[in-house]
């Protein structure tokens, strides 16, 4: 394989991905590994970059952009915050400290109501890399799920939500952790739940608990009651989020899985979203970055 | 020590609490284990019970009244629910098999929603023996919070919430367990937490992350982030129990700590609560079984 004209990362808390592109857009090859942000020390970055890479670092320095975690306080060097409103990928990249040519990605930030987003600007400026001159409001579902409201190439404003680490950790860490292990899945019971949460959204507290009870009284199936916690807590971010989405084009990244839970729930609402593949903005939104610092 | 007329127990999932008991209601003797029902498989509950009781079992069967959550399926003995509306003590005691005279009261559950209480019954029915003729809402903190409305002696109706379990989970498992360790306590913080979500409980999902925002951008104390995180809990379970509390007379079962949080969030709502003993509350309950029993 002859050398890569630059390499894109994807280098999350938990996951490094990697492509070694040529200056055209087209991938050569994908690699990945386990060795995320969270568990690496700032001197750790470059050995596990290239022990990825390997091959893909020969001969001339190569210029890599990342985007992710990585540019956390945490990580192998902090790259500051650019503050909304500004377009997605609006502030300098930052140098990695030692001999690799590589540059990291700043995240977005805003002061009223304090936010963040690190990873999630790539893929904004990606979905907007493909689809020039559009409008509206994405949905980034995840740990962290976010909403993007877009105008004019640029993130208006932003806001966060916990609905994916609270799914985790009531499933890993609470009561209910005996009514959701198992498999299987119950797509009404997703329905009920958004609708429960998304018409009476102060009741997500009591709801939850609901799912216990109803598994100890009436010996409810994990297949339900995992959908009914879904369901839940994704009416529930749907009601604090209406103010981004109701009458907007929305757009929702990710294929399938999570993604298309947000968007059967929308639906449900008579709101209907555009689907976006992750893979496919994020690597757009890497290959904006690099041509940026191309042409500056 | 004369052995006891009869014993107390609270025992719930974490703990083991007993008493020695005068036939008059006194306090002879008050022990405690960590043995409690989840560390216990169904055969171990009687080795448990008498290494902590150790003596005050010589001599005739000492009748032995326990609450909690010793009665539930993967208890001592199931203790089959009393279904409300109806007095907090009125199901039959379940006998505990082996050859102690030990008596399980049962737990109360509710249909629509949903809903089950094992321990809190037996605190509602020790309040309203040291409270004869009080009607109103009672609201007892923990790690699934419950608001009963009691009327004429009956738990006409009751909810739970997750508050505790919350609280535990997004503190230990979650992105905010790096800015929520520490020491220190923010009363304006918890405060504002309160108003906020108590007005707006839709933003929960979103106000949690600010927490974790205002510290990565304005680097704010533990003491605040803990203070905030409890507010908006605390605020968003007020939010749903509204309809139980709104312009009734208010009882919190607990002194200082979590119930005092409870108390200073109605307050500031125009809500005067009244604060309980727990301990009391809870052996006024089981002496008020102990002598239904030896009635009946």
């Amino acid at each position: 394989m002859s050398a890569p004209d630059w390499i894109a990362l994807d280098w999350g808390t938990t996951h490094l991905r990697g492509w070694a592109m040529r200056r055209d857009g087209t991938v050569i090859e994908e690699r990945g590994s386990p060795r995320g942000m969270g568990t690496l020390a700032p001197d750790g970055f470059e050995p596990a970059l290239r022990e990825m890479c390997g091959d893909w670092l020969d001969g001339d320095p190569v210029p890599i952009i990342a985007c992710g975690m990585v540019g956390a306080k945490q990580g192998w060097v902090e790259a500051a915050y650019a503050s909304v409103p500004c377009p997605p990928l609006s502030g300098a990249l930052t140098a990695a400290p030692g001999r690799l040519d590589a540059w990291i990605i700043p995240g977005l930030s805003q002061s009223g109501p304090a936010d963040v987003m690190r990873g999630e600007e790539t893929q904004v400026a990606g979905f907007l890399a493909l689809n020039p001159g559009w409008d509206g409001v994405l949905c980034l579902p995840g740990s962290h799920s976010k909403w993007a409201h877009l105008s004019a190439g640029e993130v208006v404003s932003f806001r966060s939500f916990m609905t994916g680490e609270l799914y985790a950790a009531l499933s890993q860490h609470s009561v209910l952790r005996h009514s959701v292990q198992g498999e299987g899945w119950d797509e009404a019971a997703f329905d009920d739940g958004v609708a429960e949460t998304l018409s009476r959204p102060e009741r997500l507290a009591s709801a939850l608990f609901t799912i216990r009870a109803a598994d100890l009284l009436e010996g409810r199936d994990s297949a339900t009651a995992r959908a009914r916690l879904s369901g839940l807590l994704i009416g529930a971010e749907l009601a604090a989020a209406k103010p981004y989405w109701l009458g907007q084009q929305i757009g929702v990244i990710g294929a399938g899985g999570l993604a298309g839970l947000y968007v059967r729930a929308l639906g449900a609402q008579g709101a209907p979203a555009t689907q976006a593949n992750a893979t496919a903005v994020t690597l757009a939104g890497l290959t904006a970055a690099w041509k940026q610092r191309t042409q500056a």
